[in-house]
């Protein structure tokens, strides 16, 4: 696969998007599809997906247009899907458990070890047959549980001592949900969520239906 | 305000950024700043944040950059955030009731006013003093509650009836977390929300750090 240089997050950001609808796609059947079709099924234009792809090299053919289960499998091959992900949540409330149960049902290459929090009430208990630890012991947790990704669901105030310990347990992504962006240090990636902004997004529409 | 054609989503979709590094510049006592100190703030190029800004009549004066508070406002009056906003929520499980706490924490212009499900055992129970009510009653509780937007966070098969059901309520726009892409149908817009997507982003990332 061909990969020169920095790809812009913006196409990278495109990649799950075009994994979606190759899914659909053979959910349903198609065997193979064109740029111009995957485009009116998506929403990019058509030379927009040709300049994504080739950025991976070009696995379409004039003519002939994708292969749909190949290109589904080149793109998960791309983003890293292939492989188990261990998971801890930082913050066990309605956030906390809401998302994980998303990831216990999502896919089994996604697995929550344990939930943390600091609330007293909440550690020893387990939701969805997670048990929930307490915050204070989380650092000896991930040295002794290797960890790749740790979620944060705490408050904007607690968010970036939340980071920090699970920077210094060694895990190698964050995908944070507190209401603040947290930033990329050193190497470790991190994935800020926010979802008002997709609300204040939804408002525009609303406001200005002639702008869908 | 200067609003000539269509404007592309891309650009409405950084408007809420800008909203949130204005908010958190106002907070820190920031009364002014030019578009290269917002490009190293928000990641934008300086180039694009003004041709961003200029969609909407630009707010800029050369040699002095933006007025923090005005452009806040502005970006505010523009999103339609000035006023209230009623909602429902159909799904009352981990989901629904996470996104009913994060609004009703988030702002007062958003107000939940009934949650809805089709599991008796949830029906007629309240969350965070919301009151559960029968997803069969739902077109009747719109015609008699006039609501803005409605969130789904059903299941993926449930998702397009619960969307069909609050269409013909009335509702000015959706708010899906359903793992599938509801259609803009008519003038509602339906914001998608794929948690999936951030996931695959930030795996992608953890497996190029080269890339970061």
């Amino acid at each position: 696969m061909k990969q020169e240089g920095k790809i812009s997050s913006a196409v990278i950001r495109r990649l799950p998007r075009y994994l979606r609808a190759l899914e659909d796609l053979e959910s349903s059947g198609t065997e193979r599809i064109s740029s111009g079709e995957l485009s009116k099924l998506i929403g990019y234009t058509a030379s927009q997906i040709r300049q994504d792809l080739n950025h991976f090299g070009g696995f379409g053919q004039q003519g002939y247009g994708y292969n749909v289960k190949d290109l589904k499998a080149e793109i998960g091959k791309i983003l890293g899907l292939g492989q188990k992900y261990k998971m801890v949540i930082v913050g066990s409330g309605r956030l906390g458990q809401a998302i994980n149960s998303f990831i216990s049902s999502y896919s089994e290459n996604f697995c929550v070890t344990s939930l943390f929090d600091v609330k007293e009430d909440l550690i020893g208990k387990e939701k969805s047959g997670v048990l929930i630890r307490d915050f204070a012991d989380l650092e000896d947790y991930l040295k002794n549980n290797p960890t790749d990704i740790g979620v944060i669901t705490v408050t904007k105030e607690s968010a970036q001592n939340a980071c920090d310990k699970l920077m210094a347990g060694g895990v190698d992504g964050i995908w944070n949900f507190a209401p603040i962006d947290l930033e990329n240090t050193g190497s470790t990636p991190v994935e800020n969520v926010h979802l008002s902004d997709n609300l204040h997004s939804l408002v525009y529409y609303i406001n200005h239906p002639e702008q869908i």
